[in-house]
C-alpha cells in the first residue's frame, strides 16, 4: 500500500509512539488495514503524521512486538496474516517473525518466496549439535570461550583457507582471511574499512539493499549502476567513474547477481579487473552463493584472477546452513582485514568461538561438504519445479530463464500487472513475494519478481503458484 | 616498554607489513626483544618508522597469525611467551590468543589477571550443550534458524526481561530490550543510537577503553570525568556539563566502577538521576557485573530508580558463562531501541538464534541461576585468597580494599615502583598485569593495578603472587 490514513487519539495522553501503535492497531481491527497488507515506510508515513520518523518506527516495533505487524528484511513491514501462528515455525519457508503476543486462532501457514534464503529445515541439526557439544567440552576448544583473535579462530579460518583455495582458485594467507557474522558484517565492517570522506561506492541496480545500507552507514556515497542480461554494466560503470571520481569503488554479485541471478561473463570479469587494475578503484565481490551451481562449468570469483588488484572477496556460509547461522567470511589485503579487525573490536569484540569451533570440526569431518551435495540436489529439483509449475501456470504474465544456480528465479511481468498490487493481492491470500521495487536503488524498478525457491518444497511450491496465479486473476 | 628500535630489511622487495613483521621477528629471535615484553602502539612505531599506521598493524597482524605476538584486549601487544602452547589453550587464565603457527618448544604456562574476565572453565559446557542440541533440533525453534527479530529472539528477550524484573527492580515491556553481542555491542549501538554531530559523553577516568572506542566510532567526543573513592564525581560532571554543553550523555558503571571496582553510593545516584531529570543528559550505565555482589545489601542499578528519565541500561551475560558466549542486553526507550535494531540490521542483521534460544532454555531450567550461585561461591573465594596472598606478600608495595563484588581487584601501587615497568618484569616472568595506564582515558592514571582474579583458582593465584612478588624485586 503507497498511503495509510491512520487518527491518533488526541484524547489519549499514551505517549507518541503508542498512539501509533494504537491507530494501527484499530485499523487492523476494524478491518481498514486487512491481513497481509503492507504498510507504508515509515518515513513516509512519520511526514504523513508529523511526525518523528523514529517514533513512528518504535510504533511499528511495538505493533510488532504484539503480533500485529510482521517485518520482512529488505521487504518491508505487513499486517501479520497469523495471530499467533505456532504453525509458522515451522515453515521455514517464511522468515521468522516477532512472535504474536496476543492469543489469537491459527491460520493457513504462510507461505513465502523469499529473496533467496536455504531452508532451515535442511540444517544437519544433529551433526551441528554434535560438533557444537565437542566444541564446548574438548578442553582445547577453551580458547573459543575467550577472549580469541577478532579474526575468528585460527581453526575456522584455516579450514576456510584450505577450502577456497581449493574449490575458488583463490591464492592468499590466513592473515589475508576473518570470519564476519553473515556476509552482512563482511559488508560492514569492508565499508567502514575503505571509507574516506566524501568517497562514493558505485552499486549494481537493481541491487541488494541490506549492502547499501551498509555502505551508507559508512558515509559513502551510493551511485546506482545500470545492470543488463549480462550483470553490472561496464559500459555504465566506466561512465560513472568518467563523471564522478569520488567512486572509489565497486560492489558487484558476478556470480549470481542479486536480485537478477545472471551471471557475470569472462570478457566483463576482465574488463572489471583492468579497471581496478588502472584506476584507485576496489571490487567488493559479493559470492553469497557460490555453493550453488547446478550446471554449466564452474565460475571462479574475480578475485581468483585478480592477484595484485584491490578485490575485496566476501562469502558466506549461512546460504549453506541456515539464515540464523550467521557466518561468513572476507578475504583482502592484510592492512584492511587488520583495520576491519580493529573496528570489529569496538564492535561485539570477536566471533561466536563455539560456533566457529564447531563449523571447522563440520569442514573437517567432511560434515559439511556432504550437506552442501545434499542440498545442491534439493534445490536443483526445486528450481526445475518451480520453473515447470510458473511455466504451466502463468505463461502469459511472466517471462524468466531458469537460473544456472543460486537460490532464487527472476521472473519479469510481461502483462502489464502491476507487480506491487500483485504481490499486495497474493499477502492477503497467504502468499510473500519479493517484488522488484525492494531491490531498487535508485526508485525505478524493472516489473519483476525476485522468487526464492529453496525453503519451499515441491508440495508448497505447488500451492505458492497456485496463490500466485490466484492473486494475479484478482488484478 | 615505550620504545622500540627496528630496522627494514631495505634490500627486501616483500611488502612494507610484511618488512615490519620480518623485523619484529629478527628482534625477537636475537633477544632484543624479551617474550612478554609490551610492545609499544602501532601509531607510536608508525611515527618512529614514518610507515602508515594501517602497515604497522598489519606487521603486527602477521607475526601474531605466526605467533610471535599474542593481543590482549585493552591492554596491548605483547611478545609470545609460548611458541606454541597446546597447554595455553588449557589456562582460561589467560586471555586466548591467535595460535602459533611455528613449531617451537613449551614454555610454562603463561598466567594473567585479566581485566576482569569471567573463569571459561567454570562454564556448564554439558548443560548449555544439551541447551544447544534442544535449540536445534526442536522444530519449534526453527524461527531461531530463519531471519528473526534483530532484537533478539522472543524467547530470550522474554526469558531476560522476567529476570531483571524480578532481580534487578527494573520496571519495563518486552520492546524496552535488545539482545546483543556482549555488552560491547550493547554500547556500539547505544552510542550509534544517540549521537547527534556535535556531541560529546561524559566518561569516568579511569575507564573502560573499548566503551571509549565505540563512543568514538559513532563519532562522540569525548569527555573524561575524575573518579574518586565515591565513584564518578558528580560535582566534576556538572562542572563539566556547564563548561561544555555539547555534553549530552554520560557513561557510567556504578555497580562496581570499572576499573576501580568502588560502588557508587545513593547520594550520587540520586544527584545524577536528578541532572537527568533536569538537563538533557543520557545515562548510559554499565551494570556488566552486577550478578557479583558477594556482601553488603544488595545495589540495585540506577535504572531501576530512574524511571521516566533518560537511562540506557547495559548488562552481560558474558560475565556469567564466558567471554567467548557473546550475550548481553541493553534496555532503553523503544524508540532507542527501535533505532539500535534498524542499525544492527546492517551490522549483521540479527544475533545467534539458536545460542539465544539455548540461553532461554538454560534459564527457564533454573541452570543459569544454578551456575550463577555455583560461580559466586568460587569467586567469592577467590577474592578473598588474593586479598589474603597479596597481603601477605606485598603488604609495603601495595594498598587495596577488598571489593565487595564484582570479578577485579583495585590495588595502588604505594612504594613508588612503575606500574609499567613492573608489569613488564612480570611479563618477562610469565605473569600478565594490566597497569591502569592501559585504562586512563586522558593519559594521566594512578599507579595502580586491576587485577581479575577469576580466571585464577587458588593454587594459580598463589603462583601468580609469587611471579607479582617476585617481579616486584626486580625493580
Amino acid at each position: 500500500m503507497r498511503n495509510l490514513t491512520i487518527e491518533l487519539d488526541p484524547q489519549s495522553t499514551r505517549p507518541p509512539y503508542l498512539k501509533v501503535a494504537d491507530a494501527l492497531v484499530s485499523a487492523i481491527e476494524t478491518g481498514r488495514l486487512k491481513p497481509g497488507a503492507r504498510l507504508p515506510g515509515t518515513r513516509a508515513l512519520a511526514q504523513a503524521l508529523g511526525l518523528n520518523r523514529n517514533t513512528v518506527d518504535a510504533g511499528y516495533q511495538e505493533a510488532m512486538a504484539q503480533g500485529w505487524l510482521v517485518a520482512e528484511p529488505s521487504r518491508g513491514t505487513f499486517v501479520a496474516r497469523n495471530l499467533p501462528d505456532i504453525g509458522l515455525a515451522l515453515n521455514a519457508g517464511l522468515k521468522a517473525v516477532a512472535k504474536p503476543a496476543a492469543s489469537a486462532k491459527s491460520a493457513e501457514p504462510h507461505l513465502s518466496f523469499t529473496d533467496g534464503a536455504a531452508d532451515a529445515r535442511l540444517l544437519p541439526a544433529a551433526v551441528m549439535a554434535r560438533s557444537l557439544r565437542r566444541a564446548l567440552v574438548r578442553k582445547k576448544a577453551l580458547s573459543s570461550l575467550g577472549y580469541d583473535d577478532a579474526r575468528g579462530t585460527t581453526a575456522l579460518r584455516g579450514a576456510l583457507m584450505a577450502h577456497l583455495v581449493a574449490e575458488r582458485g583463490l591464492t592468499f594467507e590466513s592473515h589475508d582471511l576473518m570470519v564476519t557474522r553473515g556476509s552482512q558484517m563482511a559488508l560492514f565492517l569492508a565499508a567502514q574499512a575503505i571509507a574516506v570522506p566524501g568517497m562514493a561506492i558505485a552499486v549494481e541496480n537493481p541491487g541488494y539493499p541490506l549492502a547499501v545500507a551498509a555502505f551508507r552507514a559508512a558515509g559513502l556515497k551510493v551511485v546506482p549502476i545500470e545492470v543488463d542480461e549480462g550483470g553490472l554494466s561496464i559500459d555504465a560503470l566506466e561512465a560513472a567513474l568518467a563523471r564522478d571520481p569520488a567512486i572509489r569503488a565497486v560492489y558487484v554479485t558476478p556470480h549470481h547477481q542479486y536480485p537478477t541471478t545472471v551471471t557475470m561473463g569472462a570478457a566483463r570479469r576482465l574488463r572489471l579487473v583492468e579497471l581496478a587494475r588502472n584506476t584507485p578503484l576496489t571490487i567488493l565481490e559479493d559470492d553469497y552463493d557460490h555453493d550453488y551451481r547446478f550446471e554449466g562449468a564452474p565460475v571462479l570469483p574475480i578475485a581468483a584472477r585478480a592477484a595484485g588488484e584491490a578485490v575485496v572477496y566476501i562469502g558466506s556460509l549461512s546460504k549453506l546452513l541456515a539464515p540464523g547461522i550467521r557466518l561468513g567470511y572476507v578475504v583482502a589485503a592484510p592492512d584492511l582485514v587488520a583495520r576491519m579487525a580493529m573496528i570489529r573490536e569496538a564492535i561485539d569484540r570477536q566471533g561466536d568461538g563455539p560456533l566457529e569451533e564447531a563449523v571447522a570440526l563440520m569442514i573437517a569431518d567432511g560434515e559439511l561438504a556432504r550437506h552442501a551435495r545434499k542440498a545442491r540436489r534439493i534445490y536443483h529439483a526445486r528450481r526445475d519445479h518451480l520453473g515447470e509449475r510458473l511455466a504451466a501456470s502463468l505463461p502469459e504474465a511472466l517471462a524468466f530463464e531458469i537460473p544456472r544456480g543460486g537460490l532464487a528465479l527472476w521472473a519479469k511481468v510481461i502483462d502489464g500487472t502491476d507487480a506491487d498490487r500483485w504481490s499486495d493481492a497474493a499477502a492477503r491470500l497467504g502468499l510473500s513475494l519479493t517484488p522488484a521495487a525492494r531491490h531498487s536503488i535508485d526508485g525505478l524498478a524493472p516489473s519483476a519478481f525476485r522468487l526464492g525457491y529453496a525453503g519451499l518444497d515441491e508440495r508448497e511450491i505447488d500451492r505458492a503458484v497456485e496463490l500466485m496465479t490466484a492473486a494475479h486473476l484478482r488484478n
